[in-house]
């Protein structure tokens, strides 16, 4: 059972007039509770040719390995968000460049964003959530204990750009398994 | 007064454990009530160097043209939600090319995400949020009347674009004004 955040009355869930897909409704007060997908904004710190990775301190994929990244906050930038997760994770404060990789997964609601991005001294520490932090060439890199397909995907052309000299947007989906 | 959508006891603004940012918090179930941006994606649709808008039907900025783009929906990929806002608003089908432009709005809390896109016939009715919808070349174009800053720079760009020949990805950011 759902209740209404304005009003406290039961909802329910069914197409509201003129609408095609079914809401949380709330037959006291009027309100259409809408449900949208939520963008996770990360950065591809690179120092000297290396990245920078994470190994997660939380669940989900505790002890796996990401590219620092998180909910972008209302009231900020999507580039403020990369900025500020990355700080948050990892102590590393660095410069952004271009959005890198735009990827849809619709089956858990979420679109992924990645910058390039370059630190600005070789300089880290692991956040709350971060177990350890470090810089990866491409051999090195955990490809195994990567822990979420999003951030495997980006890796993986970020190195092959790298490859042909040249760094491009990416733009893909994600499906389930 | 608001409440929480778990178990209907009265939610308070306050920063979670952890935290370093104020969230609605229950202090009945613990539930943490999480605020975030959401995305508004659409397209360009070009037909024969043409660009198809809409005139809004519908409040904020009724009466005024954008590109077709709404809410994106759960359970949807950024390019579905793309081609569905297009159909519903214009009654246009199209192809849809790369990402070509992602805007935050932080004041409104919103990223904006626009597509290329190729009409496949030149066939366009109105839909219920739509006045009319018509193609424009650039001298044509009602600059005046857009409905949002987020469209009129997308336009912007991709007249510029064609002029020079060559269609890149554009990341910005839009302050209040």
């Amino acid at each position: 059972m759902k209740f209404c955040s304005n009003c406290a009355a039961p909802v329910v869930k069914r197409v509201p007039p003129g609408d095609s897909l079914p809401r949380w409704v709330c037959d006291q007060c009027g309100e259409i509770h809408y449900e949208n997908p939520r963008l996770v904004v990360g950065s591809l710190p690179e120092w000297d040719g290396r990245l920078l990775l994470c190994r997660r301190a939380i669940e989900p994929r505790y002890g796996y390995w990401t590219l620092p990244a998180g909910f972008m906050e209302n009231d900020e930038t999507a580039g403020q968000a990369a900025l500020r997760e990355t700080l948050e994770e990892s102590g590393a404060r660095v410069e952004l460049g271009a959005p890198f990789s735009l990827i849809s997964v619709p089956h858990v609601n979420q679109v992924h964003l990645f910058f390039c991005a370059r630190l600005l001294e070789p300089d880290f520490k692991p956040g709350d959530e971060t177990l350890e932090v470090a810089l990866f060439d491409e051999a090195k890199l955990p490809w195994k204990d990567i822990a979420f397909r999003t951030v495997g995907l980006t890796l993986r052309h970020w190195f092959a750009d790298r490859k042909r000299g040249a760094f491009s947007f990416h733009a893909e989906d994600i499906a389930p398994r």
